[in-house]
């Protein structure tokens, strides 16, 4: 963050990720027989590592900085800010540390619970900005413990700013960035990557450039992995406190700040801030339009891109990390006519990976958190060690109780009454349910002319793979057959497939076809007869909210669903339904009735009461084809069922 | 054995084997979240267990009791006798003890280390017999802890004879066979099944029929499982027997020994030391063919069958145990005719599995060893686990080493003679030698119209699957391709297919098209120019004796080669071709060329320097062709790389 409290050091940061990219797994256990082959080397290189890949590999990369919002609200927006720009590919995020703000509680909106989001549930390569100025030993180490135990794995050391007017050295105390990134190498040794600040015009309190750099080299030589630097307004201005840089002996990565001009206000305030001064030429190109927004956000994108573009033929700089005012469209902007935002349809694996360090060889899950992962993150978190190429006999996996569905990541993007307008205002029925599933699937607007764009157990739209089930899915919806989760049958695709790839190219991948519906009771008794036809080729699990459960599956087996086979590896099955992991979904699954639906309307009300029969006496319905080569014979089993009922 | 030394208990021995058809594997790991599928109840189940399953299921077994022999050759051959015994589906075999001949020694004719091969080795659940008489209760708990340490699971407990003429009582000894059962208990609570001998017309030492009765009951409240009987010569005899022991309460299995009459003099011996009386009808009979052999063989077929016709129409027999006195034809005729001979040609894995319970979650292995099993048991019979639905980053995966190539179960079933007359009696180039590889793929006579049916890589003759190879194989083999192994690619087969099928049935098998070789460095040279073309696509390592290794393969990953997909099951993927094993593979490889077949021949013979010639300059290559849905590209590169040289 450049224009906050943070102006003397913020200019530098930096935290690392692969966004969506992040792949595969790696062998962590070194005397297992039973570990993960690796997908991806990226999947557990330290960030100064990559960062040196990259750099190899002649790769350009951008670095995104976020500040902690001042809200749990912004928090829920900037989660999802988190995925969007994710998905361009940044090699990582940092977010900045205001000691005003309680950075190290353990609040939604502190910077360590911000950046624990981030790498968790975003599976973003993150890092986290610390301060030590005015703050004991004591707790320095106590926040870096509680980083390195969320799974924090870089840290931005810096000064940060004298509580007083005027700033004096503390004898014994941290004084200097310098102080702090011994101190975390003396504490946690090489555990942490650690990043410093660089002033390519001098740091505003120092005696002078030259004195600047001197300190820049002590921390380096301190134990700095790499620096970022403050932002600055001319291309020249960078290149040659490189040169200045390589001249006295630093000759670790230089990444430089660039900050995109995106609103008059806003750069005067990080001008105060940061005490730089706009060269005349910026100053009079704003000045004239200093009250159209717009025309200063598409002058800030040309002078960004024009810049970035000066320093990336320099030869010099690899990568660009981005002060992005937790703002997207300028940044995004600036990235893709720069063409180093990568959207990467391909997927490492299925789903999205997180990238907590203990998570690196995960590659196995159950299909049922498909649509609600940052759940499944939440609820495994205590796990000491995840499914690595097989689920396994899993008699107990213990999940986490998930009691608080408000938690900030798993709170849904849309407030009460734009869930009212999709989800109805007041229902009549069972029916009524019904029409909210079967528009959430054709993505036609309701009776009330509103999209429904997401549902209790899925706040996004509909998945493209689901898409190739549409009409089938609309069908059964608008019979009562409640769907939450899909999938169609693959019997090898190539992995490089844009719509159901995944993992590394030349591979190919498989699914057996899966469906996964609420529906009454009728009906589960019509299907389980038109079930005993398909006996031997159908998988059931059919369970109600008191856990009474019905399957022909074989005693607590996982069913594999997808799989994919790679040149040069072994079997990668990340997904599977697990029949003892399923009575955790369910008890979420049925939750969420209640908790994201049935609360938005009065106590006692019709609606409420409609959602509350629906919970009390429907049942969670799965079924697995296990014949993936034939066509899908779920839509018959369903038909079936309709039939058998007339 | 019942016609040894053992008379008065040899009569009931048992021992449990599913023959070639144990199989999968069970999570064993219970707090492991990375354990392995069942595949069948039967690989990790008891033999009490089975035994009950089988019965309840209205199932007819049979079991076969063998003798230890008498010198190393005949070991070796009563190894290949269990393994051709065991395809007939065996609930188990015993082997019987011998107090004069060592039986708990290392020895390979002890009965213990049959006992030990015939698990680890055969895959066949298996009894050792162990006798108490004159015995320290050092000596029989060593034996026990030996056997336990071994992976043997089952012993049947038995007095044994007395070393003097009459027999009496020690003071605090081992007396009597319950003495033994109490003390297994005691000392090994209830890790073994212990079975105990019933008599159907008393022990011939006994005071009287009725007191023997009560005798088996004191063994069998004592902590026995189950009781096999001595050999009776008519059906009535067992089924009263039967009935008078569930009248005094005896209610465990009651096993019927059988007895097929094969020769006059065998029967003489027996019925002299086990003091039965051969009823007149058979003498009748016998008498005056005793000098025909083949009609003796086939009067005691035809007795055994009706015999057991009537116990198992009775309804109160379920198994049959059979004496076979280490001999295949009368015992297996007997099997056919009765119907309960079931070769199952469905495999629960590509490969034979080992009974040791040490390896019962075993379901991965390199794919080097696919015609050496007993060479890669033995190799790995110090692991503590075993690949378990993965075979993970192998860095290093401890081989033992294999000095000694004439271990008995390891050894060629052909003796030296044979040899030479397959492989040449004298060599005139390298050409001999392909001309040999040759013969061997295509089952014709070599120039002295002598057939190839093993290798040094292969004792047996080529696998049917290999045959659907055999053209390709046959033209590379004549130009000094000399093929070791190799698979087609397969893509999704029924797992029920009599050829490549294995597993549960309504599953689908895959395989990557694999092919490894020993060829010169010429045309090696010649084939990394042709592989450069299929870089993407074909996966290979090339290595000589010396070690030099030259591959495109990821660093240190298996490849998976062969893996299925079942019903309501993760995914099996049972062999791999991993980059680390192959390199141990590759010093055993390299080493069956002299101890096979160079130490045929007289030292400084030519013919033994044409094998060491090609033993130091020849390189073994495998070849994976990742693309399996597509035809083998493997042919197409060998061709290539003949065109190339020519």
């Amino acid at each position: 963050m450049v224009n906050e409290t943070q102006h003397t050091c913020s200019a530098s940061s930096s935290s690392r990720s692969d966004g969506g990219s992040s792949s595969g797994s790696e062998s962590s256990k070194d005397n297992s027989r039973c570990s993960t082959p690796v997908l991806d080397a990226d999947r557990h290189e330290r960030l100064r590592e990559k960062m040196r890949r990259r750099q190899d590999a002649g790769d350009k990369w951008f670095s995104l900085e976020f500040f902690p919002p001042r809200t749990a609200n912004a928090a829920v927006n900037l989660i999802s800010r988190f995925d969007r720009m994710g998905a361009g590919g940044p090699l990582f995020i940092d977010v900045t540390w205001h000691p005003a703000g309680d950075p190290g509680s353990d609040k939604e909106t502190s910077s360590m619970i911000i950046a624990n989001t981030a790498v968790n549930y975003c599976g973003l390569e993150t890092i986290l900005h610390m301060t030590c100025c005015n703050q004991s030993k004591d707790d320095i180490t106590g926040h870096l413990q509680k980083a390195k135990r969320l799974g924090l794995k870089n840290i931005m050391a810096l000064r940060g700013d004298p509580a007083g007017e005027e700033w004096e050295e503390e004898v014994d105390g941290f004084n200097y960035a310098v102080d702090l990134v011994k101190h975390i190498r003396n504490e946690f040794d090489d555990y942490f990557d650690i990043c410093v600040a660089g002033y390519p015009k001098g740091h505003p309190e120092a005696e002078s450039y030259e004195a600047d750099l001197r300190h820049l080299k002590e921390k380096v030589f301190a134990g700095a992995d790499f620096i970022i630097t403050q932002l600055f307004f001319r291309p020249e201005t960078f290149l040659k406190f490189m040169k200045d840089c390589q001249a006295i002996g630093i000759t670790c990565p230089i990444i430089p700040g660039i900050f995109p001009i995106q609103g008059y206000h806003s750069l005067r305030q990080l001008v105060k801030l940061s005490k730089l001064e706009v060269p005349q030429e910026i100053k009079d190109v704003i000045e004239p339009i200093k009250d159209n927004d717009a025309a200063i956000r598409n002058y800030g994108v040309e002078l960004a891109v024009s810049m970035c573009r000066e320093l990336l033929d320099s030869g010099m700089v690899h990568g660009l990390h981005f002060y992005t005012l937790n703002r997207e469209v300028a940044t995004t902007e600036v990235l893709k006519r720069l063409g180093i935002w990568k959207e990467d349809p391909r997927r490492p694996l299925p789903w999205a990976v997180s990238a907590h360090p203990k998570r690196r060889v995960e590659d196995v899950r159950p299909i049922f958190w498909a649509s609600r992962p940052k759940s499944y993150i939440y609820r495994t978190q205590e796990w000491d060690d995840f499914p690595n190429g097989r689920w396994g006999n899993s008699s107990s996996p213990a999940f986490g109780e998930l009691k608080d569905y408000y938690l900030f990541y798993l709170k849904s993007k849309s407030p009460r009454e734009e869930l009212l307008k999709m989800w109805g205002e007041e229902l009549t029925g069972e029916e009524s349910v019904f029409e909210v599933f079967t528009c959430y699937i054709t993505g036609e607007p309701n009776r009330n002319g509103y999209k429904v764009t997401c549902m209790p157990w899925n706040d996004d739209p509909l998945a493209t793979e689901t898409n190739l089930l549409k009409d089938q899915l609309e069908k059964v919806n608008r019979r009562g057959i409640l769907t939450i989760n899909s999938q169609p049958n693959i019997n090898g695709k190539p992995s490089t497939d844009p719509i159901v790839g995944w993992g590394p190219s030349g591979g190919y991948v498989f699914q057996k076809a899966y469906l996964e519906f609420f529906t009454s009771s009728e009906i589960v008794t019509a299907l389980l007869k038109v079930l005993k036809k398909y006996e031997l080729r159908v998988n059931y699990h059919i369970v109600n909210v008191k856990g009474q459960n019905i399957t022909n599956a074989p005693d607590l087996q996982p069913n594999a669903v997808t799989w994919g086979i790679f040149p040069g590896r072994e079997i990668i099955q990340p997904t599977v339904v697990d029949p003892v992991s399923f009575l955790s979904w369910k008890d979420e699954a049925f939750a969420l009735w209640i908790e994201q639906w049935a609360k938005l309307y009065e106590e006692e009300s019709p609606s409420r009461m409609i959602i509350q029969y629906i919970h009390d006496n429907y049942y969670l319905v799965n079924l697995v084809d296990n014949d993936f080569p034939l066509e899908n014979c779920l839509w018959q089993v369903v038909e079936d069922t309709f039939e058998l009922l007339n």
